[in-house]
């Protein structure tokens, strides 16, 4: 049985309908909403315009699963879990019909919410979180009947910027608020500047180092306006973008285990701790950082569908594990390409760890060659060992996706000296004959010599 | 002392000059050519038009260079070395004038020579290899003079390829001659035979298994055509693309150690195998493969650097070495996007290896984001280990230079098991949330587990 049916819910159960036969292991899903296995990373690209069409954001329909011998159950949701029992209850949310159901293995897979802070006004229409298909669509309803082209951002991480952008591009003029010192806040101070610069760029006004008190609204009841400690920015629209938690409420009232950050714990195989017959994934879990030691949350498509394989092996009576994350993300503001993994200056120092920071200039391409475009590579090493801690990229096209490189490189432990021998692609459209990843690590094992 | 001064060269002189004052060590290096530490890999852009200016491909001069206390011989030619006496004999070739030179260390830095079939007609003007900045000035001189506009390309690798696509930027009609099976014969057939389809989409002829036997020259002396085995290609100019060989003559008269592909031999500071004193860098060196074990002659402007930085930090004191290569390469054809690293599959056999392959189909950005554009994957893994063994990659832009992430997992001898865990950068512009790489991965492991 399996509680939620995006990214980790239905990979698991497809994958272990790959493992088993509808004789041998009978697959129900409960999802609470509309949709299964959607993109939710697209839904700023929708929004914005970019891709027209909702229900490209949608991997696999309700019925393409249903035809695959899996008994999947749209808007169900479940209200308990017995963990002693080994059932769930769950309503129908159109009939309100309730019931219980047993399991033999269960399948948590239900995924994060977005954060609401208990302000006033917070639950005005207007304001709108964009974690789920039915808030994208109530998103852009709200963009079609508003007459205003105010838009208030709160919050200044992924989701924040790309939903900037996206307003953007629907000719709105748009606010960012952010608690933090420079938008992208999962950068390091420094590189989040650069993104600050091609936001400003772009019109969008960044107001730094500010805490929203409350959303205040007119007349009608809608919102009109966000209230920090220092100002007050009018909108017509406001964008919730300040992160999102573990959906673990169910799970903790079950009795199972959560970490620091709301997450359900597993073991490597995706099992819910202590647990034989429970597995858990996606954004409703804390993941193990392999660089730090310690526990994160990450909600990311990526991560999830990988625990949705996992689990669905284990469950199908298969054997994979999950060994963690290095903490990699990619995004795209504007022309710019921003990459960070590992850890920040701020991770590096809560784990105990000393180390080094060099940044340095490059060029995407051989600065010869025609679109080269600035890139900006800060990296940090281990003080005395030299091992590579994290990787921040900010430049224009081609520069993202060279954080792989350093992900890689992290996975296996490198030093940055052992980096600098490695053999990376090199041709003038592609790189200059340093790609810009070496030549950071050439800075950082000069700059561990010198620290000692 | 340094012979030769393009990458390798002048890296190893520059760090070198960086280590130590010119009180305490003098440099001097002997270059036969025009000009310096210039991009080879450039040649074919400049000759497309992409890249305007010969300049923007020297990336120091020998002003430059000679400014910072670099003793730096231009157009003179080294003849002898005697390694017991530590002398070199040179001539100026434009006095004429020779002379002894001694030296306490040696740097042999004298790069790679197109390979030049012993044919009739081979030397005939209009016949041009693009190994130096002379060379595509020559070629350029010859596509402003000939008023016909066929051009033959011997050779279907990375110069081929590329001269072949700048010829049709400047309105040739062109024939390519080929004596594999496909073109691109640094990937596997199979692979050639997507960059075939791709360069005959541009209107480029493609003779694939042929053998050339002569050029022939029309009245005027000049090139008039190609002649294989089966038929005679007519020709206003013709670009030798067969590849390069280790410039090792010199060497070779001292003495010193080559290898089966003809390049010097060196331990992993770079110096030639058994001379304390003598290092050696760049194009005319061969180097070990990490991925068979086995010795190769790659003629790549990123190793040279590397090699240049390493010797310098050997010569001025220092200590650095180079572990050697998994034998990554990037090239551009047309839309098309070309990569490689590690073994292909007859370089696997040749080194004993038993593998498994797959290949996979995916794109390079989220299937629903605007530009996504196909790409294909082979990867090759050891049977019964599953070690990664190597990466073949053809798609549109993004495709690329996501060899990298396999160039990193191959040095770190990772199993394609482990690579599916990898924690790739994920975003709707950059990738779908399982990045191609990791799509061949999986099917690797399941290809593994199969053949047992």
């Amino acid at each position: 049985m399996v509680i939620g049916g995006d990214a980790t819910g239905m990979s698991a159960a497809s994958q272990a309908r790959r493992l088993r036969t509808a004789s041998e292991l009978e697959i129900v899903v409960f999802e609470r909403g509309h949709f299964t296995s959607f993109s939710a990373c697209g839904i700023p690209y929708w929004v914005a315009g970019d891709v027209p069409e909702r229900d490209s954001l949608i991997a696999r329909t309700p019925e393409e699963h249903q035809a695959r011998d899996i008994d999947l159950r749209m808007r169900t949701e479940v209200l308990e879990i017995d963990v002693a029992g080994g059932q769930v209850r769950a309503c129908g949310l159109e009939s309100g019909a309730e019931s219980w159901t047993d399991y033999d293995k269960l399948v948590i897979a239900t995924g994060a919410r977005p954060i609401r802070p208990p302000l006033p006004g917070i639950d005005a229409p207007g304001v709108h979180g964009v974690q789920t298909l039915d808030d994208g669509q109530a998103l852009i309803e709200t963009l079609e009947r508003t007459a205003g082209k105010k838009a208030v951002v709160i919050g200044a991480g992924y989701i924040g910027v790309e939903m900037a952008e996206a307003l953007v591009k629907r000719d709105y003029g748009v606010t960012m608020v952010n608690r933090g010192a420079e938008p992208m806040s999962t950068l390091d101070p420094d590189m989040g500047a650069l993104v600050r610069t091609a936001m400003c760029g772009m019109g969008i006004e960044i107001v730094s180092a500010a805490e929203v008190t409350a959303i205040r609204t007119g007349a009608d009841g809608r919102v009109s306006a966000v209230v920090t400690t220092e100002a007050e920015y009018p909108a017509d629209v406001v964008i919730l973008g300040i992160g999102v938690r573990p959906e673990t409420e169910l799970a903790a009232a079950a009795g199972l285990p959560l970490g620091k950050h709301g997450g359900l714990l597993t073991d490597l195989a995706m099992r819910v701790r202590g647990h034989e017959n429970v597995w858990a994934g996606g954004d409703c879990v804390e993941v193990l950082d392999l660089v730090s030691g310690l526990e994160r949350h990450i909600a990311l498509g990526t991560h999830a569908n990988k625990h949705g394989q996992i689990i669905g092996s284990g469950v199908g009576g298969g054997y994979a594990t999950f060994p963690g994350v290095v903490g990699t993300a990619v995004s795209k503001v504007c022309d710019l390409e921003v990459a960070r993994t590992g850890l920040r200056e701020h991770d590096a120092h809560a784990a105990g760890l000393q180390f080094v920071t060099v940044t340095i200039e490059s060029t995407s391409r051989s600065g010869y060659y025609p679109g080269a475009a600035n890139m900006t590579v800060k990296m940090l090493a281990e003080r005395r060992t030299g091992r590579l801690l994290g990787v921040q990229v900010v430049g224009g096209e081609g520069a993202g996706k060279r954080v792989d490189v350093a992900a890689v490189a992290l996975t296996a432990g490198m030093t940055v000296e052992q980096m600098t021998a490695l053999d990376l692609g090199y041709a003038p459209p592609f790189s200059p004959v340093w790609d810009p990843v070496l030549v950071a690590a050439r800075k950082a094992v000069a700059a561990v010599a010198r620290r000692g």
